[in-house]
């Protein structure tokens, strides 16, 4: 077998075998094939595409490439959430410790953010002294402790997936469904999940821009997940503006924190409440979605879940005075309103350029190893669709410089379009499938 | 402008602009673009195709990518010749002092051979004495003193071509018609062809393996040599036997003294002529044809041709003693016969393959460097379509180590096919595109 019969076999439409699939990862993350030799397969693919079969060995392969965290000791299915990413996504903040405190074991990895989309782990480390870098071992022991872990990447997971997600970047060759579904599904492979629910966003503020190539990537990773053995369920979520109200670390660890408390944004409530009972399905705690999803308002109501998320946060160093008290939590120097220039509907909040301010105010990172300003971010007053009033405030820029606040400021006033015509609302969830 | 950019343009189909290709070849020429970025633009453009006035100006900015061989001192129309490549191919030997006795300027720098494919500098090197690696200054004076001039490419000629052309090796990206129409157009481009003939080799033994495939490389090149204005003709010919009697570079060079003195094999004359009539023309010494094919013969009977080869080399400083008696060219140790197993005619003899027998007894290069041996080879004594006698001599492999002289002769032996069906001859012209 060699390099030159597998890019050959490929740009003349044929399909691959396991081996040569195998062959290839194994070859590239040992740097045995060369850059240029990828490059020209991954452009191979990308115009001939790849069958279903050929894109889950590839997923697999890229899965075994590094190290794979073992679960099995937890004698439990294990089920693993992601998203496709956003602005504004603090779902997981809520949703996992939501359903851990209705049994469903929680062992979650996962990613920082980069450009304008945030990233779970950076939101938990800007609540003071939780430490998103424990071992393995007590990882999977605070899962046995109290059914819930949320760390960042510590193991070598999948690093083939990270080498050809580099070289796609820097080739123009990202948006090829194959791809982007087997490097999805191998990460989630490698961290050790059986069961898989995924978060689709659909919109200008995701990768996906419509629902057609969402669905696309939805049936794609469906397949995958079948003939991987990890039954998989794509829900599709709008992401044409931001998730609810606020975007930044701290702000929506304060947003989630609310949610926690029973003070539910419709959008987010909409996303958390599908994507956990789905969760709670394929954990095999209950069949009926509509159940599920009162079984979740109950433990919001009752406390439990907010207490599960102190447990949580407690138990891996966080303080949780701030938790209990989100006054704690450092402000900035200067918080700017935006007023509305007319009366109107809300028809547009781009959640792109909302990623984006946010992103240059310094809650992102535009390189991997940017420091990022925990306080900084935006907190929106309105939803597409809603009402407004002339000099009413529909937001407010958080900032720790004042040039950069008055920029963004004038900036964010021009995402956030007014209407005279009531603009139809937009559907959260888009369509289920599995 | 940038790389990304142009990767993608490609990638969609649409076509590049002239300042998008000259800024793709500069930065890779320069190395300011990554070979797997180039390796992405390449399987792109191999999968995608490219549009003849893409293709041109492919062309023009590799042949300006590296320096420019200046002929204009020589104030005539120079015609340069070019063969895509075959096995037994002596043709320029013969074919350029010809012309030349016959007042066509010849200024030509050749390659070396690489593969099953020989090279005219290996078979002019191995001429004792003779030098291939002269400056320019005196490649041009010896144009202007005596009308022929044949060297190596001392000159750094569109080297973007040379990174282009390894990287394709390297990436399967070999069989693309502009890619290959590109490359040889810039190289003659570069050495200062203001018209140019071209041998199309068709068949197994060639780059082109059947006569549509040849046609349309030939169309290409021509329609690329009209828009960069250098007038192109190509003539198609059959490459599925050696041309000639023998391969190898000493049996080579002896075979094309018999040729200028009067023995002529039929196949490589119909290539000779054909060509150097068409050379005749382009260089504006007549029209006709078969007229020009006439005045070639005239000279080889009168001694002319002959008499510029012996000038050639005796002016780049080789022995002329070997050209006047080849019988002191050094001998190979092991000369041994192959003989017919059958009665009956000669079906095939796989070019390929013989060329490549010839490259494993030390006759050509496997890599770059390897060191050639001139004396060894293989001598043919029968054509397709030849009868053949039981136990008749079909050819001679010339060796210096004994077992490779055997295992060789067995090889061959199962090369030559016979059957006992009289076979159609091979047309060795095929035709003629211009």
């Amino acid at each position: 077998m060699n390099i030159l019969d597998i890019i050959e076999k490929k740009r003349d439409k044929k399909e691959l075998s396991k081996e040569e699939i195998e062959y290839f990862i194994k070859g590239y993350t040992n740097n045995d094939i060369a850059d240029y030799q990828a490059a020209a397969l991954v452009m191979a693919i990308f115009l001939n595409g790849m069958t279903k079969q050929e894109t889950t060995e590839l997923t697999l392969a890229m899965a075994h490439s590094g190290e794979i965290l073992d679960l099995s000791k937890l004698n439990e299915i294990i089920v693993d959430k992601h998203s496709t990413g956003g602005v504004g996504d603090k779902v997981s903040l809520i949703l996992l410790p939501l359903v851990a405190s209705l049994g469903v074991p929680v062992a979650k990895m996962s990613g920082r953010g980069l450009g304008f989309t945030g990233g779970t782990v950076d939101k938990l480390e800007s609540i003071p002294g939780y430490r998103t870098d424990i071992d393995m071992n007590t990882f999977v022991e605070n899962v046995e402790k109290i059914g819930i872990s949320m760390i960042s990447q510590t193991l070598n997971l999948a690093p083939a997936d990270k080498k050809i997600y580099a070289l796609r970047d820097s080739i123009s060759c990202v948006e090829s469904i194959p791809l982007i579904a087997s490097s999805i599904m191998s990460k989630k492979i490698a961290s050790g999940a059986e069961k898989i629910v995924l978060d689709v966003t659909v919109g200008n503020g995701a990768f996906m821009k419509d629902v057609e190539s969402a669905t696309n990537l939805a049936n794609e990773m469906i397949e995958i997940g079948k003939l991987a053995k990890r039954e998989t369920i794509c829900i599709l979520t709008n992401m044409d503006e931001p998730l609810g109200y606020s975007v930044g670390n701290n702000l929506e660890v304060i947003e989630a924190i609310k949610f926690l408390n029973g003070n539910m944004p419709e959008d987010l409530k909409d996303v958390v409440l599908e994507l956990g009972a789905y969760m709670i399905k394929l954990a095999g705690l209950g069949d009926n979605i509509e159940d599920n999803k009162k079984k979740m308002l109950e433990n919001i109501n009752n406390g439990k879940a907010f207490n599960k998320f102190l447990e949580l946060i407690k138990n891996q160093g966080g303080d949780t005075s701030y938790i209990e008290n989100v006054e704690k939590f450092d402000k900035v120097k200067y918080i700017l309103p935006i007023y509305a220039t007319d009366n109107g509907y809300i028809s547009q909040i781009n959640a792109k350029e909302v990623g984006k301010l946010a992103c240059d105010l310094g809650a992102g990172r535009i390189k991997k190893d940017d420091k990022i300003n925990y306080s900084v971010g935006i907190i929106l007053n309105k939803k597409v669709s809603n009402k407004v009033i002339k000099d009413e405030i529909l937001g407010y820029v958080h900032a720790n410089d004042e040039e950069k606040a008055k920029s963004t400021a004038q900036k964010l006033k021009e995402i956030i379009k007014i209407d005279q015509e009531e603009p139809k609302k937009l559907e959260t969830i888009i369509k289920v499938i599995q």
